[in-house]
């Protein structure tokens, strides 16, 4: 088994974290993004989605996909639980997972990949081709200042995003936030809670995988 | 329980589907998204994020998000599998439903709410105030292209998405492309697997639901 990476991503970083969360450690393949070597003979053969993470099995099976990548791993190591334990347990995970992925994490991707010289011509991920659009840098920015604001709530309450316990929205959430900097996002004022999660998941030993 | 619910929206359906290809049937409320009833009062008190579907449990807990509800009957009622049923299994379904979803469904969605004049001033779900942008128009109908083309392969190989069965990844990207149509977004020429792979989804019982 091997895991297709690139330390500097954000989303190869969601499966690294959820993989330090519990103790697994895998053999990894660097695919340098910034040398466009996902574009390459040798990666386009693992996956012409162009995209890391790539999970490759013994049996040569490929998953793509962090969060398909994580559900894995989830069923296969149960322990620490982050994707939730019972039904409702579970659709809670996923459901602030997804609105971390839709309103966070995609959302500063956007910002970024629509602003950074270095994205230039390559504003989809996997693509080449794609112009940047201008327009979606603040739309990005006011997408995940909004969900910053709406989840500041929801951690008044609760110590992570699903409640009482770390799961993989927080992972989600965080890499976005961590990631968004580079389009100039930060957690806006007002939003303590926020503020106080985000370092209390930065203060963890996964958060530098 | 209930299900809020609007028959004409996209997210909604990919839970009927779901729903009517387990034989299972809720109580629903609609909520007139073209009326804009997602921004009253009384929708905003069960989720401040302004989409459906949302699933309310008899216990009072809220479940937005189409995937995590679907994960929550999934669980409860696990047959027929449209998740995966194994680890790997799990995972390859995982990574065709958000292909479906990233490089299709939100494609479609971005040609569709970027072009038609009801959603001027509305481009992001459950939004307002947000401003459309013409650009997204071709670039979500090329992404929605180049996944169609991608698939193929797939489908030549494999009568559904994932492989040899039916799942909630043929219904991301059934209904996708069912939507997409409002934007002029077709099966390409040249993809008659996708077209087969369309037709025998459209032939089920649950698409019309």
């Amino acid at each position: 088994m091997k895991l297709y990476d690139f330390a500097l991503a954000p989303n190869p970083k969601r499966v690294r974290v959820f993989l330090a969360e519990k103790g697994i450690s895998l053999p990894t393949v660097q695919v340098n993004l910034r040398e466009l070597e996902q574009f390459e003979d040798s990666f386009q053969q693992v996956s012409t989605f162009g995209t890391v993470p790539v999970l490759v099995l013994d049996d040569g099976t490929t998953i793509g996909e962090s969060v398909a990548i994580c559900r894995y791993f989830e069923r296969l190591h149960p322990e620490p639980a982050l994707m939730g334990t019972d039904a409702k347990d579970m659709a809670i995970v996923e459901m602030w997972n997804r609105r971390a992925e839709i309103q966070c994490f995609s959302a500063c991707g956007e910002a970024v990949r629509n602003s950074a010289p270095m994205f230039a011509g390559r504003a989809l991920a996997g693509e080449r081709g794609v112009d940047q659009i201008p327009a979606l840098i603040d739309r990005g920015r006011a997408t995940a200042r909004r969900f910053m604001a709406r989840i500041d709530t929801q951690l008044a309450d609760n110590p992570f995003l699903a409640g009482a316990n770390f799961t993989i929205a927080d992972i989600t959430a965080f890499i976005a936030i961590e990631f968004g900097a580079r389009a100039e996002i930060s957690i806006p004022d007002g939003c303590a809670n926020v503020a106080r999660w985000f370092d209390s998941v930065a203060s963890r030993a996964s958060a530098s995988a």
